[in-house]
């Protein structure tokens, strides 16, 4: 812990320090990045982007369908997931076209998304240019002006040239095209890169999340998680790869895919950056049974006054500046995530320490370490932007113990379910557990078995307390993250978790009180037949590694992590 | 399967096939009602109306407590849920009044409602009759003109006569009327027939939906679901007439009433179109376990932007207007659900291929016939104004598969709960069944059982898998069709289905573990006494003919189709 | 039941009652407190601020930490929750700051909050002394009137001095503060007796709920449920002081604590009257499992409307005129909790008949008592100023019998879990049930099994009939009385309820078919050994008081009322 005077003091001279020259080029992008890069702070815009893009498009370091591409096959609506990857132009247009007819034609075949561009900065750079200082949009203009710098260093723009506009072509085939393109040869759906070009301070930012999301003990792999690798998160989860329900396993793409482009928070085709400041911009992924960040953050206080008064508040200023000039008065997503050490950039990871899974193995472990006490720092920095520092430590001491606490209980339900696997007591264990599908391999209370089933593999209480762990506890430790009392205390988090326990302890007794008659009888019946057959069954399937040590190890972390491992060794 | 080309050349001939007169009367409303009602589509507003109002009152086609009236009571509340059978006036008042008694005397008893009636169009005639071409409400103005040919067609508005207001008395005793009515005898709470004397045109598209949504094996039974026989729908199913607690049942048909009246969409006493427009206007019934439209489409990307941009947009403009106009950049229900090959009218099930439940029996069967290939048609129509062709169909085509996978889990489940049901190894099955209320039958998981239970009837996991079809492959198919991944994949749909299969599993063995010890205890005893006689009970059940052919025949769609089909055999 | 002609003349004739002299001088707080506080309701506001401060702060009467206080250690967020017992000032600043010196500190310090106050009429008061009769506002200049009354009463104010700004200091640590304070040693956190200085009237209102909350036959203890005293209602919860896991407890004391102060709905430091109105600012603490009223009311129609059209209303006019003049037209949480026969003050249990948990003994065999009768009619004048007076009562009464619907279906479910108690036959009961941890006493269906859970207690079946009426029960209710049809039907309330008693029922008969077993392979060995005894512990465990009248014994309700009875007796 550091006094937030020192805090402050260090940020003044971080700051001395960047007018001092070092990292001056590009002051929001952390010095971890040019260091994993290889390259000079100070280097030109096209070194800085070619050498993000080399990183962005190698197989080796995360791109594309991963290492489990065998074991899957895209459907047609992949393409739109990993353009990069699987995308294809429709055959049926085969015209060439220039960059009016783009519009012209698409004005009829999709008209609102045509209505969204005209509306978008990129159809209006010169209002942009013509901003004056007291508009709430004046950033822009600067925006622009290192947008062109940035497209003249890749030699995209004359020296003496302005962009006109930012049209489909732009976008879709080559940033600042002069002639016509073939529509049915030259079409791409835009990855981040294609955005970076222009917005390569953005792009940057987004991209140092693999080199600042880095765990102290292995927790998770490299640069994870993070939204910049999030589609590698997914491909290499086992269970994805393995599923035949392709259109189930793409639903799950259908948020990881930041990595791959920006329109998640950036909808397409008015690209508005107001919209993606509001809270709403994360919600549709950011929500749901295992990671309810949304819920549990817009039945806080916080959200609630978000939704009571952001109407009268101006989003169209800058991030940095909502608080003071745009009136805001109670946090968005944004407003604490993006930020860090007082400035806010498309870096979101930098202060994470519970990655929303405590059960993921390290991660408890960790939490009182230097490495963590200087993010929770940085978090108290971000809390007193309102709040006095004793309120934010008072605060964050309460979510650190509250979810250690839950993650006690958990404990205790999985040691109960754990001694019936080791015991070969779970139902239909010895009898009926069929193995999963390839590449997943049999074990334990696997991040599997979250969605795939067959016969009784796995068992209802094993189950249990895998969504006891991954569901319940997350939503705990979410509920405590963003101040929701409900969501930690009786909806959410801790009453589930007791409910869980409880079950589970019912289970247990039934299951040996059904042992315990069986033995009788077997008594009875003068012999040890069968069930003696099954304990052997047993020790030999316990005997074969699948131990309480294992049992994270089909985790989506983990399981993430040692294909990672594998793939970039 | 038709390109989109063909479809908007199709459109484009349907528009000149109207202004060649076929239908120029009312263009919106469809041809199959024409034929329906027996009438051309030239007749006179009067014509029309009393051919609608005649099927709409017809007990034979619909109206009132239905076929099952005997088993069931209205309670005080019932009035106001079907008021041309329950309505009485209140005693208490005996006065004979006036237009604008009612006005005076509601100000101090009710004072919100005649205040919301002042902001109403219906107050504010002369306002309407002023609107300027560039008023975005200018359309009223044409709406009113109608109106006003209506009433003169039906002779309730003499030819060179205004209509000067729509007060209290205009649709509580009778439109445009001129004296006095007797308060505890006249009184009427306005049914769908009394808005539509004045808006025919939404009337008849309405109406429509009883000749539109006409399954081509039957799935449904005719007509159904829609808005228009919702009201049938609900008191032609049996546990619906069958259950004491009134005050439950009732709860459904709070929803189930847009058959009888217009002001679930249409709030009284403003009639806010601008209100109906916006997705909130649904949520209220399209939500919930069951059918969760409203959560699905509310977490979707399409949802949050309606949330996030939507205070920007005008909602006054008409509503096909919403997007040009309106500045709209997002769907709402209305934007595609009233929407049918380019036009919008209020009938809105010209699109529906898997009407919220795909275990319905022949739904997943027809998913690909031409029937359901020319709805896929349109809703490409549908998406294309914002998304490209090949864009709308790969979803739409995920969407689809998706649901299968859904369709595919469900049955294995089904099929072991079955297995179990056919053999009397339920929990209780052979010795504490007790029959439903009457006019219910016994059976195996019938819809029944989501609202009814006594004893052992339903067993915990014939409810389980009765559960998974209605409401979380209800819930898969809707998170795909409103494109809410987190709606299909984790949190509801598979996810839930996923675990309900492994609850399933887990009793199966426990039930069977069970058999085979009390078969161990028989035979230590010499004897196989009662499970004998009751395996015979299972089987004199089982002969009954609750087979597995059987097995959806209680649901609330065939439940429904078959009381329609006797009522209106 | 009162005719409502009836009411009004009630309300008529206390208001003549009113200018003829009673009560003129606080015409907003009940007569009940001025008897309760021994005090005349013409007292000075120095007398009646006295006398309600020593009531506030008197440990006997509910204030502090309360009589389980020797269990339980606060944390260093209790501070923040129960700031009278526990606040500490940082001792990190040890300067002497006047009122000038905190604002310019906190602009750095914690910037937000002091741009929050500065939008505050508490920076404004000029602003507020100027305000023309035309301003919707115009009613806050008779606050700030009023404020400098009391204050002056108080000897807070010359008489001749105008208040000039409430600053920091003048909350934090005296009001109207002229010198400098020590910031390590006067600095507090307001309490309500401190907002009440100046707030005298609300105060006033809010502490009459004590007065008013009394039930007819001891249901609850005095003056509960309410804001007035949530804070008792929650240390006096025996689960509540057991829990070990603190920083679960307090996330219940998060939302407890309008007791001590009044930022939960008037969130600080902007304190706007327009953001306490609107339904979201008692959204975070009225939802979730166990009191969903937030969940009911946003989905229903009335949330609905407020949802879609309230961003056209006034919500700055005052309450009493936020229909007729801020153009409202739906109700709101305020909107109609607030108001009692036509009048709006803090006093918000006026009404309460249900008090959200039907299951409370004496709660439904109160329902038609005068005393809820009386409640009802009450109820009528509020739904009045939208409904016809035959709807409101046809629509309370459905609400009244469709929950008695709801507590018959309860108490099938809870006889037969009760009855597997009585026989000793719950999982675990007999050889795994420990005792809670002190304060609680062993007992069956207990409230602290909700939160607390170890071995085999509580049995998973016990829990289920638990949550069934503190959760479900109770949500079928709040569905009931926030006209959600979803809410009592099918996705929460008698759907769930019914599946809930389903699973009971499945373990009911496979507890007894393993009883059954058990007994007969006793017979085949020749003994009946263990069960035997067990069934004689059981009867001791039944002879110990137990049994079915005790049922209830734990709920928070009761917990506290005997808790309080001792402490308040």
């Amino acid at each position: 812990m550091v006094a937030k005077f020192w805090l402050k003091a260090v940020m003044l001279l971080s700051g001395l320090f960047l007018i001092s020259g070092v990292q001056a080029n590009y002051p929001t992008v952390p010095s971890e990045t040019f260091e994993a890069l290889g390259i000079e702070s100070d280097v030109t815009p096209k070194q800085l982007y070619d050498a993000l893009v080399k990183r962005y498009k190698d197989p080796e370091q995360g791109a594309g369908p991963g290492s489990m591409a065998e074991y899957w096959e895209p459907i047609p609506y992949s393409q739109y997931l990993d353009p990069a990857t699987f995308y294809k132009p429709p055959t049926s247009v085969t015209d060439e076209v220039d960059r009016k007819e783009c519009v012209e034609c698409h004005t009829d075949e999709s008209p609102v998304w045509v209505q969204a561009w005209e509306r978008s900065s990129h159809a209006n750079l010169d209002k942009i240019r013509n901003l004056k200082p007291n508009d709430p949009t004046f950033y822009k203009k600067g925006k622009l002006e290192n947008v062109e710098k940035n497209l003249r260093s890749l030699g995209k723009l004359g020296e003496k040239e302005n962009l006109k506009e930012v049209g489909c072509i732009d976008c879709h085939v080559d940033i600042n095209a002069k002639g016509a393109a073939q529509h049915n040869k030259d079409l791409i759906m835009p990855t981040a890169d294609v955005c970076g070009a222009c917005h390569l301070q953005e792009f940057a930012e987004r991209e140092s999340e693999r080199d600042t999301m880095i765990w102290p003990n292995g927790q998770w792999p490299d640069g994870r998680p993070s939204h910049a690798l999030d589609y590698a998160a997914n491909v290499e989860t086992t269970v994805w790869a393995a599923m035949p329900q392709r259109e189930v396993a793409e639903g799950c793409s259908m948020c990881h895919t930041n990595q791959n482009k920006c329109d998640s928070c950036h909808t397409r085709h008015e690209f508005s950056a107001a919209e993606s400041r509001k809270p709403e911009a994360c919600a549709t992924c950011h929500s749901g049974v295992d990671h309810n960040n949304w819920e549990a953050y817009s039945m806080s206080k916080h959200g609630k006054m978000v939704a009571m008064l952001g109407n009268e508040w101006n989003w169209d200023v800058e991030l940095k500046d909502a608080y003071e000039k745009g009136g805001q008065s109670a946090p968005t997503c944004a407003g604490c995530h993006m930020e860090y050490e007082g400035e806010y950039t498309h870096n979101m990871v930098r202060k994470v320490r519970w990655a929303n899974y405590p059960f993921v193995p390290g991660i408890a472990e960790n939490i009182n370490s230097d490495w963590s006490e200087e993010r929770l720092d940085s978090w108290v920095v971000t809390c007193t932007q309102c709040h006095s520092e004793s309120f934010a430590r008072s605060y964050l001491d309460l979510m650190d113990k509250g979810t250690l606490a839950g993650l006690a209980k958990y404990q205790e339900a999985h040691d109960v379910v754990e001694a019936l696997y080791e015991e070969g007591l779970l139902a239909g264990q010895k009898t009926n557990r069929p193995a999963p599908p390839e590449p997943e391999k049999p074990g334990f209370m696997i991040f599997t078995q979250l969605f795939w089933s067959q016969g009784n593999n796995p068992a209802s209480m094993e189950l249990k307390v895998l969504e006891m762990g991954e569901n319940d506890l997350a939503k705990m430790h979410v509920g405590l993250a963003h101040v929701n009392p409900g969501g930690w205390t009786y909806t959410e988090g801790w009453g589930p978790m007791n409910r869980a326990y409880v079950e589970v302890e019912d289970e247990n007794f039934r299951i040996r009180e059904m042992l315990a008659l069986q033995e009788r009888v077997n008594k009875l019946e003068g012999k040890r037949t069968s069930l003696l057959d099954l304990d052997t069954t047993a020790e030999k399937i316990s005997l074969g590694g699948l131990g309480g040590g294992m049992l994270l190890a089909g985790t989506l972390a983990l399981v993430g992590w040692r294909k990672r491992s594998k793939s970039e060794g």
